[in-house]
């Protein structure tokens, strides 16, 4: 099984001024992030911006993307649509362009009508018809939906769904999937917010948007964990609580495209309907950061 | 200004067992529709699954729709996409392919990001770009947000922004969205649940699901409501409270289908992850069209 | 049965500066409605600040108000409590103070064990034991829960339940409510925002915050529904939007007591952690009440 | 300033059939929990139906359940109330009856005007008043809010705020409190269900319902995180997992009696409106606490 362990940051997609995808950009970030101690990356996920992005725009993203990762990185390919058969299809598409792995979104829109049973038809369709290995992806600030445990665990045994990237923080759910699952399900970070506590219960990874900007943190946070010194994961822990909020719930990905700008990566624009900063946003943003000594 | 003064059901895209659009049952109902006292049709909006099919399905199915629909009845085409770009640009194409207006949901994926400004700066650049004039649709059922009225009362002000649809079920919104936006601006009632309450503040119209079973009865109602009788208009408003609830909240776009196969249209197959009705599902939604006289 | 019909305003508990009962300016209140067009009133409920006053505070206001409320006016008492029990009791002692009825918030701390069997249980023992009639009472923006309808179709059934005031703004539920009771089960618009729409489906009366400082343009807006002028009553709906959201939603009871104060009434302080309006917020809802000509 | 460090279950409060105080099975209990690892107890909590007793009978509660609690156990007392007076005089009397410490809800009915500025006024006072140190108490899951870190960070630095009972699940806020007050403000996991994810990232201590029925589970679990053995630590908090969520959110308060019943302490019943588990339910709970070996 594909190992995901460490740190697959969700890599924002970079637009010109005209919202254009800006792959020279793209490729200049890849270059420097490589230098980073990052397993691999997601590609084409929330903070890809991948609802904004077209089919064919999302297929692009990951050939060109990558063409600068390296093959001992991976690619994690975003493939979720709101349905099943679109999903199918364009994991078949991310498989030719050189993915690694697919990770699927749960769908959400008809959310009152999808429960365990869709979910697990959903999931166990697309597990089949890809050729690459699926990651779940729960999102809950997004979806306002939460894929259930025991939904999780039923996926888990399916030959080709290798793990989930749990971004709704409760670290209790992570404890139960990592329970109910065999050894290796692996269940990752969706955030660097809960990572110590998930790493506690059994998670092996994470994907958070704070690996764009600090995964030297996250690193260390991780290594301190491995050798069994939870002071100091602690500490690393709390300095990564007010960095993560400002590029997640509270900026969104506007605030992680601008996190990038100012720490010389190109963040850039955003696609509407997301607004860039205000300026006393950005002041904010800006004053995190350096608090964190994030630079 | 185009008048969408009457009943607009939200029709459902029919699906062959493969999941692929059935065009020939489309035609069929369509046929059997025109003779309904309906003033047109919403084309791939939520009840046509559309964020369930690929922007060249979607405006396929808008171009073969027009085809079985008369130039007196209007065609309200989706062209929604979570993006302002993408959505200009299917607007862009569906006027191609004989719409007379679109009708657009609320992007809601980044919901913690979008407040009055996003929204109003992207109905503004959708409006002007878009060469039909455009409809508003506000849906929190399955967008878990609210399009403020604040931000409708702005965007009434621009002369390519034509009325709403308001499916979140406050009549205190839509007597504001009424009181605060110029007279020819149209709000419609996204529901037969509560059109009497909407017309009685103001609405001019509806885009009801339950449209597509039981026109009669809904345009009873308003001709009731029309002439000044009440007690009519409020004995057809209670003949449909279940009916309505049994094809939207309770058993959404598949009770919807599961009630047009048993009056002799074609419902037909959902696409997944959305699921066929339960056999219990199955005879609660019989029983209730049954008790509703709905054949 | 006891008629509801009309306006029964839920008034504020008025607090002296250190948060007792101020119960001289209770009765100078009262004198002043006296003379409004109003059929009765809500001691004691949300409005009242009911769950901030200890049992014995609850009973003594609705005695104090009692005297002060003539026989021709009928006083609906809140009653309710978290506990069956502490309801009961508390039922039985204002009827002992004079009250015409009880009206009874759905308990909610243990809102995701409260199913429809748990509201059934809890109301049905209430009207068994409370020597006056009930009025079942639903407010989801104070209580996170809806109380379902087929629980009020089942209690209806009941000699002693008498109505409902519904807070939730549904008017689909409304209408379903007045469809699936009997004739003289008395359903109530709880608030102003949405009193048209709830008459034309049904609703007889109201329990309207707003009634506690425009009662006058509520009344003209029942009378022009009831001799079938709709545009008037639209007018004097769309009138009352604005002032009804800033006495309930936007500024809650701190407004509806500024307001009071503003008009010469005596609204007073609040009890705490309820807080006063803030400088800018007062500014807010002065210029909200000159614009509607509330004085 | 008191240690909190350890179990403190939050103790059921006994009834006999007909929903009085059951003070003799509360002796019983007590006998027998005072023989387990617990360094005291939460008397008068959610867990105890606080919110279902009168004033009085919270005082006499805590004043009876003191006479069986060894000096050297704490007994924190729940005080909290929808206002700030009532509460600061419930503390006081707890006080009287020889509480330890006060614990004390978030108010919530006026949910949606209750911001950060009026908790840290409501706090504040009641921390000013109270004889005896205050701990914070946010539940989400019964309040529907969430206490926010800034308010707790500013409450922290109050001499008499002595540390906060945490169940909204949120071990990234747990991270963030820890990190942004003093290093004696104590967090306490809500729950045993994110327990070792709570004391990765600081938390000292539990106030956890599964306390009552499997406290050396949870006593081990903490004792295996001192001495650095995760491994072990992470298998025990998998175990805990299910039984935990049978008596919180999947059954509330009448499953942790009924598992209380099936190990031979006295739960009995629960006061309506809270209903006994059905059969089924009974049947279900009894097979977690097998497979837990929880007898």
């Amino acid at each position: 099984v594909l190992s995901l362990r460490g740190i697959l940051p969700p890599i924002p997609t970079p637009f010109k001024l005209d919202e254009s995808i800006d792959f020279e950009h793209l490729r200049s970030n890849l270059e420097r992030w490589n230098e980073w101690p990052l397993v691999g990356y997601v590609v084409g996920g929330s903070n890809g911006e991948a609802v904004a992005l077209s089919a064919e725009e999302r297929i692009e993203l990951v050939a060109v993307a990558r063409e600068s990762i390296p093959e001992r990185k991976l690619l994690l390919a975003g493939a979720g649509l709101e349905s099943t058969r679109g999903t199918t299809s364009l994991a078949q598409k991310m498989s030719a362009v050189g993915a690694d792995a697919v990770i699927v979104v749960t769908p959400s829109y008809y959310g009152p009508r999808l429960d365990q049973a869709a979910f697990v038809a959903h999931y166990t369709r697309v597990a089949d018809e890809s050729p690459l290995p699926v990651v779940l992806y729960n999102v809950p600030p997004y979806t306002d939906l939460d894929l259930p445990v025991p939904a999780v665990a039923q996926l888990a045994a399916h030959p080709n769904v290798i793990g989930i990237k749990e971004s709704g923080g409760s670290v209790a759910k992570i404890a139960a999937m990592v329970d109910q699952t065999q050894d290796d399900f692996q269940v990752l970070a969706g955030s660097a917010g809960f990572l110590l506590g998930a790493l506690a219960v059994g998670a092996v990874g994470c994907v958070p948007a704070t690996g764009c900007i600090a995964a030297r943190s996250i690193h260390e946070l991780i290594e301190a964990f491995d050798r069994g010194d939870l002071a100091a994961a602690r500490d690393l822990q709390a300095g990564l609580i007010e960095p993560n909020i400002a590029v997640t719930s509270r900026f969104g990905v506007a605030g992680l495209k601008a996190a990038m700008d100012l720490i010389g990566l190109y963040g850039g624009p955003v696609r509407s309907p997301l607004q860039p900063l205000s300026a006393e946003e950005s002041a904010q943003l800006e004053q995190v950061l350096r608090q964190a000594s994030i630079s």
